[in-house]
């Protein structure tokens, strides 16, 4: 008997940015597993169910267990904040599943639900720092030596990619941040706008808007529950907004007429 | 007299990947604006209310009516497909107000709501190619001059990023993907992966893996609802599906025990 695999986003942590297919297969399965913290945030949905919790770290613990429960035959959701397909459980399972001749035609049935992640929730509520070419760094490295994370910022330097930073820091890793506005101030002037987003959407909310210059002023905002996004070259901001013009302005004109012919 | 101004992600298109947020405001306002694409995805939500669609390359008048209809009381909801945060409308109704003096605390009310994007939807439905740093690439060059674009791409080439190209081709604009993989053939191994998908989540919904070599045969499935998933150098296949490990492998053992102590 084989059950089903879900790995589920459920967004940043209030249900209102949940998608209808997060709450739906959950409300599906009979056992959830997820790292303690996520869980929490679907409390509400998963009453009468199995219900695994895990420390962090264990994730290779936890691929293994959710994959031997569908193929038990329990319909499973491993869930997790944000999009399990952007540095989530997604690839730990897929290939934990490869290392076992999974076949997906016939074999267990897995669906990634995808999710509001950090990059989009942080973005919503800082203005439109995504409206040009962007790169996604983690500061992570736990998986990935330092040099090679360096590396990437240098390149996003280079190409004047507005930047978004997941895991900027946690209790024991501080020097990341610190180093990536070093390389970044050899391209970037130390006015570009940076912004800090920490707990998006969660009660515990606060947004720091800043600039490469005083970003060390900051350390205290930065954290596991942390996004920065960083400006390039045509990010400006107003207000406490971050904004980024959709493309090259002498392009268009904001004072064209409203066209009289819109279809009502 | 002043309404509110939702700028709102809808997600892929089929409805079960709307958050609840987007339901909720489509729902609460009296008018709809939107490229009429966009709007038809949203039929049934709509039945009643004061609906304005526009043809493409409509923005900037689309912008105008939306604030101005805002401002004479309305509560406008201006709907796009994705997530309006990545190179949607949110740039432009912020670029729009800032021009005009607006002040987000005592002026009208904006709230982008932010929806899952394409990076998203389409990574989860090709396996696991964002689980390490990536960059995001628009090929669109009627904003962005095309040297500039061709720029960012050999940085993410040089950076070793996984590449999310939005807006690969048109009709008229061909030459960008094939430049664009002339120049990552110079940093990345023919074979290395390459998914390109096309109205995904939608009927019409069609996924083609393949590799850098093979790219050019495949060019009949690239258009404005297409996106383009280039792997890195540690990105493999197994079946139909692109993984990307979590980090290096050697930090970490899939054979690993299932920890005894996980809670129930």
């Amino acid at each position: 008997m084989t059950g089903k695999l879900y790995i589920v986003g459920v967004g940043p942590g209030h249900h209102d940015h949940m998608t209808f297919r997060a709450k739906e297969v959950i409300e599906e399965s009979d056992t959830i597993v997820g790292y303690e913290t996520y869980v929490n945030l679907v409390q509400d949905l998963i009453e009468g169910k199995t219900v695994y919790r895990y420390a962090m770290t264990q994730e290779v613990e936890r691929a293994h267990q959710c994959i031997d429960l569908a193929k038990s035959g329990k319909i499973v959701s491993l869930v997790s904040s944000g999009d399990p397909g952007i540095y989530g459980m997604a690839g730990l399972i897929y290939e934990t599943l490869a290392e076992s001749n999974w076949n997906p035609k016939d074999g267990l049935q897995v669906e990634i639900v995808p999710g509001v992640s950090a990059l989009n929730s942080c973005a919503s509520i800082i203005g439109s720092p995504l409206m040009t070419d962007f790169a996604v760094v983690s500061m992570s490295d736990l998986l990935v030596p330092w040099e090679i994370i360096e590396k990437r910022v240098e390149a996003a330097a280079q190409g004047d990619f507005v930047i978004v930073i997941y895991n900027p820091a946690s209790k024991k890793r501080i020097h990341q941040l610190q180093d990536t506005r070093k390389v970044l101030l050899k391209y970037r002037k130390s006015t570009t706008p940076v912004a800090i987003i920490k707990g998006a959407f969660r009660e515990s909310e606060t947004i720091v808007m800043t600039d490469l210059e005083n970003l060390p002023n900051h350390s205290d905002k930065l954290g596991m529950i942390s996004t920065v996004i960083i400006g390039n070259s045509s990010t400006y901001t107003y207000k406490d907004l971050m904004i980024n013009p959709r493309g090259y302005k002498s392009k268009y004109n904001l004072e064209e007429q409203t066209n009289p012919d819109l279809k009502v």
